[in-house]
């Protein structure tokens, strides 16, 4: 089993950080505009990765696997590229020297392919975009997201 | 063991990527400007991090284990942070659809640990970093680096 793993501080409320994961207006604001579905715990979210044209690109559905108010939520990938079935992401959070620490995971991938090498860096810029939209009101959600390689 | 991998396309040429890995000017140019030592295969590099005022906050030494040219550069770190002992960051170099494909890995942590979460984002932006340098001239090594959490 491989995990990616990133830790990013914020300088914001840990509540703000939290909403930002926890519901689909938020998870739209920093990762993908195209985001559908019940933030519930156990509930379906729908992930659609677009061109500036509206074409897709890519899809996924995962469950909200964990919710922990102001402390965690975790997503369980079920649709989708084939190396992230089964593959779990979790933030945990905590406030530390005036930061919200947001300890990021993605876990269970079953071998290091190139895919993991791209979306490890990719997961970074995503965490900078989450942090951007906190402090500053605004993330950099798909499709107006940093590219960072030949696939995206 | 524990890997740590990112992937990063850079709109330049990989002779240009090379030289910022595999020589000590070019070190200095994107991830610590305190770097000082041979860069020559087998040879020791010290790299120092200060703060903008000079003082120190961490110093590391690294044997370059691998220099081939245009293909791979890889260190071995033999001072330093504890967790960072014994572990081996390489750089792998291909050129793909217009870009210089750079695999990066820092290979064989002991454990994970939160300080392998903050080395994994840390890495993340030193590499955007490395792409600043070769594609506008200008890279943000330390003390300009970009700062992610409460350790840095």
């Amino acid at each position: 089993m491989v995990d990616i793993v990133h830790k990013i501080g914020i300088k914001g409320p840990l509540a703000k950080v939290y909403q930002a994961l926890a519901t689909v207006d938020g998870i739209a604001a920093w990762w993908t505009r195209d985001t559908t579905g019940s933030s519930q715990q156990g509930g379906t979210i729908d992930l659609r990765f677009l061109t500036p044209e509206g074409q897709e690109k890519g899809r996924m559905r995962m469950v909200v696997s964990a919710l922990e108010s102001n402390r965690r939520v975790a997503w369980r990938f079920i649709e989708g590229p084939e190396e992230w079935i089964g593959t779990e992401v979790s933030f945990d959070l905590t406030e530390v020297d005036g930061y919200t620490i947001v300890l990021f995971a993605h876990k269970n991938w079953k071998e290091t392919v190139e895919f993991t090498y791209h979306c490890s860096m990719k997961w970074a810029t995503f965490l900078l975009s989450l942090r951007e939209l906190v402090e500053n009101g605004q993330g950099k959600p798909s499709p107006y997201d940093m590219k960072i390689d030949n696939w995206n």
